[in-house]
């Protein structure tokens, strides 16, 4: 069987991404970040998300670049905003999807694995750089040069598999493939228990896609 | 002053890009990783290079990578080899120079940098596929479509400016401007002290640059 590295958030897209890597055939390694979150409720998330969906393995890397700051999710100094606004939000962290990428590449390698799953999709395309199709090309043309593996013939593939849907499809493709998306974790200030704010950019998108599929939210919400 | 990263290891090759990037006019942010590596006195070095060169500030970031495994340089099980050797020496670290240049394109954008610099050059590139002008160059490819300084016009440029250099020049080079050889650290065997093996396939590059320089070689060999 082969193998596939998924890079596991906690929230509902990479809970599904893990759920469709399953679906295609792969044994599934779940790679998730401790790098200085405010929300990191969605590490506990991300771990019980890995069991439910059967992955085989589940690892939790510690990074210190929320010591760089620049981001309201990682920064104290930084209040995470309501929902709404122009441009690029101030919750985009400086190359967070590029290093998250590289240390599922690393991984990658070392476990022989065939692809890297990860769950960047068109919504947040809107805002975020490292969100969208041409980036994620450029990443998969940059690690076809990066790696021993690659240099050596085989190849390793980027997938996306929620790049073109919109959240309310996530969700349908989530409930379709089973997962319970009342472990997971959006909320860019979800407390310690994982309870979403309601307000947030990450908290708005969540919950229009589940008003547009019909299917039930299973949200818990802050008092 | 324009501001520029650096990717300080401790060794020579990174402690003569950081004395060129301040004589190309930058003012100089050195980022050294503890990325799990048997070789941590070239930390130390990195702590000293830093001072006496003049950089700005110097951050050590920790990462999980080594858990990973993979490398002679962060699995216990594996030992650092003589040099010599066909093909790429088990001393490569799965995506390591991807995952130190996301996160010091991470820093750049933070700090509105317009260069990261990187000592990657021609006589690694025999053996690691992240040391070769086509990698570096895709590198940039992916990192100008990545973040926001760079999606709202802002160049951020790799430089990599040994690449093209063998050994003995950049000691050269490095002579020039005034590094400390004596402080650097290349050994993958290093004591905590910082002395060298005098076997690894890095001890025995560095000595063949100080042999076919002429400058002294400042080398502290273990006992």
């Amino acid at each position: 069987m082969a193998r596939c590295v998924i890079l596991l958030s906690g929230g509902m897209d990479s809970a599904t991404v893990l759920a469709i890597a399953r679906a295609e055939g792969h044994e599934c390694y779940a790679l998730s970040f401790d790098y200085g979150q405010k929300h990191r409720a969605e590490l506990c998330a991300a771990k019980s998300l890995a069991k439910q969906l059967g992955a085989v393995e589940h690892r939790v890397m510690t990074i210190g670049m929320g010591q760089l700051g620049g981001s309201a999710l990682t920064d104290a100094n930084i209040e995470v905003p309501e929902s709404g606004g122009e441009g690029i939000p101030i919750t985009y962290v400086p190359a967070r999807n590029t290093v998250f990428l590289s240390l599922g590449l690393g991984w990658a390698e070392v476990l022989g694995a065939d692809a890297i799953y990860a769950g960047v999709n068109v919504v947040d395309y809107s805002g975020y750089p490292d969100c969208r199709p041409e980036y994620i090309a450029a990443f998969q043309a940059m690690a076809n040069l990066a790696t021993k593996c690659t240099v050596e013939g085989q190849p390793l593939e980027i997938r996306t598999p929620l790049i073109n849907l919109s959240k309310a499809e996530i969700v349908a493709e989530g409930a379709r493939l089973g997962v319970d998306f009342s472990i997971t974790v959006s909320c860019y200030s979800a407390d310690e228990q994982g309870a979403a704010c309601g307000h947030c950019d990450a908290c708005e998108l969540r919950r229009q896609g589940f008003e547009s599929t019909g299917v039930d939210d299973p949200t818990r919400y802050q008092a």
